[in-house]
């Protein structure tokens, strides 16, 4: 069937977003190069934003505290205060940074909107994210823009409810296979996986089985197509 | 006339918060009497706040930057990693602070709820406010939450037209006349403030001309009377 909302992911779908985290996270390595190889400072950046992830969310001042804690633990408290204002210094810039749309990502959201009504759902800082949808230009194009805290079934489904859809008229599309489609194939909705070069850790899925019928496409001006081919 | 809907603010309105940040500040200055004295302290790091604002916006995760980066600046650089260990820590115990409901508070959003519909308005960090809700118990009372980075104008006025509400049909009540009262009032809406024992400096109006015909009540409960009153 043909369906009645297309929901699009933003970080890694739209805009870049892994790649300033991956540059900041290269970064970090160097300045701990005192205390610990590269491989052994990323490995402990990952654990602590795994164990922070309950208590302080996600996005980029979540990510600068669990920097500065691994700072702190890798060095033994050795760190000092220069080191640590570098590490806030890099969350403010990345903070800032402007908004890179990728390629051909304006065009395949305008083929979208002139068929279907679109929605965003992004997770991440509330002000971040609404800076980068705003300096995405992308904004007007959408029916609905919904920042989310987790992206699991309760939250489409919550999503889902204040537009009027059901889930088996909605098509999610993200590079996230945790979070933007198995959550929507659980609800009986249908999700589009467009796999991003970079992947957070925290979005791996090792060990999560890919549910069956999850089109695998490399760009988003690829759906509309997809959408509307007879054999689909 | 009588309103269509009321909205509520959530942080020193419905539950306390200003007092956990009075605490953690004071535990700051205490954790930098080394280098100055308590009222410079709170002084720098509400400048720190203020300078850091438009980057990383209102909640306990940009109070924690902010703190980190006072602790450094008063400390000419000289705060050692135990100590800015110690301010992660007040971040975390922050965020997972149990949420106090004033008193008075849900029999007073109930006896509202029996007569208009009641939105939530709150600003800060999406995880928290979310959890925030959550723990309050009063989440079921409403007919809409929404978590939002400002309270301008324009994020009333977006809010309003979601839920088809002209302004001079909603009353928003609160204890931030910056955040609650004032962007409502310019709109053509009515704004009821609450004061609070503790405001946040950076919800302070000085200079800001505070509207007329703005009602200053004392306690929640006293909002459903003063709208029902035939006087009013």
């Amino acid at each position: 069937m043909t369906p009645r909302m297309i929901g699009l992911d933003g970080d890694d779908t739209l805009w870049e977003s892994e790649t300033h985290f991956v540059t900041t996270t290269a970064k970090m390595a160097d300045l701990l190069s005192d205390w610990v190889d590269s491989d052994a400072a990323v490995e402990r950046l990952i654990a602590a934003e795994r164990r922070n992830l309950k208590t302080l969310g996600y996005g980029v001042k979540a990510f600068a505290l669990s920097m500065i804690e691994t700072a702190i633990e890798v060095s033994a408290s050795e760190v000092d205060a220069t080191t640590i204002q570098q590490i806030v210094e890099w969350a403010k810039e990345l903070m800032d940074h402007p908004v890179e749309v990728i390629e051909g990502v304006r065009e395949a959201v305008e083929g979208l909107v002139a068929r279907w009504p679109v929605i965003l759902v992004t997770k991440g800082d509330l002000l971040h994210q609404e800076s980068k949808v705003a300096g995405s230009g992308l904004a007007d194009l959408f029916t609905g823009v919904h920042i989310v805290s987790e992206k699991d079934p309760q939250t489409y489904s919550r999503i889902l409810a204040e537009h009027g859809i059901e889930p088996r008229e909605f098509v999610m599309v993200g590079n996230s296979m945790r979070s933007d489609v198995i959550p929507v194939v659980e609800l009986g909705g249908r999700g589009i996986h467009i796999p991003h070069d970079l992947t957070w850790a925290l979005e791996e899925v090792d060990g999560i089985a890919v549910p069956e019928g999850v089109s695998e496409l490399r760009r988003l001006g690829e759906v509309a197509p997809l959408l509307e081919s007879p054999a689909d």
